[in-house]
């Protein structure tokens, strides 16, 4: 019984994702979706790509998840790009419908560029497609090397993994060349980033990665 | 009608876990519910608190969930006490049912002390009561001090609140006066231990709570 209402759920959200991915094929958005644990870096890493699409002529909006506060959204709004804040009233992730409706804020046709930034969690928002075209992932090396077996889900399905705060690394026990194995015994298409927001070590290809998406997007 | 099955999910839980409590308090155990963001150092935690107990001359026994793998409680078991392994099959959080299942592995007649070591997540553990005495929130001071507004339920139904990872507080922004400040403007009753599982710092103070807990059981 709770297995077939977790499946309705699920296809209904399917739809509406498959309908969110048709609206942004049509205005030419490419949509990428900012996973992570809570505070693994993910809205610090919005503004540091914003401002990489920004040398770059790129215009772009990010839609913000959060279980009840506003504090993401006001963050990144104060670097002058439009920022919609979807609160989840609890639920442990965005769904597509909540996408949706956020859309309903947000001027697709001016902008080349969303970013979704997910609820802080490494579990739900990897079942939920919301209409993204890449599923990112962020890990910071403090949260530790064993992340892809507890939650193997998340891991296997990114289509880029952010590994974050390695200027801490050596505060950490953290094992990279292990880590990196495991990551593509597991999902071996994945592009994987090693980067430090505080010092803008790999940031460079991150944002070029990134601009590519949106190159390729555009050329469809 | 989602809400509703939700309403009817936390009402059938919370029965069970009442049924929990009554074995626990039958028993003579105290049941300590540890809850964090992935990577917050629950584990270390757990085997930190293990060896504060064992100087004590107190038995406990632990019972860890995970999505999908026995990671945590291999290393716990290392340490030469029970663990018992819940892979919850893609949940996000631990219920009360699934704590009920895990007990007939567990001899409740020699410990005085459970530990459960929740799914790592913010959000959902917090609704689900287990039949605990204490619920027991880890924040790593990596995770940043934004986390209480964005995650208020967790950090407002903790007993205890351990800051961990202080070790590595002066790689980050965190500010520790202003973070204090908001925790107890939300919870005036909290608890706070602030540790490092890594030198060692505030453990002995953590031991003596937990050690104290053990005693007002028995108490009762």
């Amino acid at each position: 019984m709770e297995v077939k209402i977790l499946k309705d759920i699920l296809e209904t959200n399917d739809k509406i994702a498959d309908m969110n991915a048709a609206k942004f094929k049509e205005n030419g958005v490419a949509v990428l979706n900012f996973m992570s644990s809570p505070g693994a870096g993910k809205t610090t890493l919005v503004i540091k790509t914003l401002e990489a699409m920004r040398e770059r002529g790129i215009e772009l909006a990010v839609i913000d998840g959060d279980i009840a506060s506003s504090v993401d959204a006001d963050r990144i709004a104060e670097h002058g790009v439009v920022a919609i804040q979807i609160n989840t009233g609890g639920a442990c992730h965005l769904d597509a419908n909540m996408i949706r409706n956020g859309l309903d804020k947000v001027d697709l046709t001016i902008i080349e560029l969303l970013i979704i930034e997910n609820v802080g969690n490494l579990v739900c928002p990897a079942e939920f497609k919301l209409g993204e075209d890449k599923k990112v992932m962020l890990l910071s090396v403090t949260e530790g090397d064993d992340k892809p077996h507890k939650y193997p889900l998340m891991f296997s399905e990114a289509d880029a993994l952010v590994i974050n705060k390695i200027d801490m690394i050596g505060a950490t026990n953290f094992d990279m060349e292990g880590f990196k194995k495991t990551i593509l015994d597991m999902n071996p298409d994945v592009e994987m980033f090693i980067v430090s927001c505080v010092t803008g070590e790999g940031l460079e290809a991150w944002g070029e990665w990134v601009a590519n998406q949106v190159r390729e997007i555009n050329a469809k």
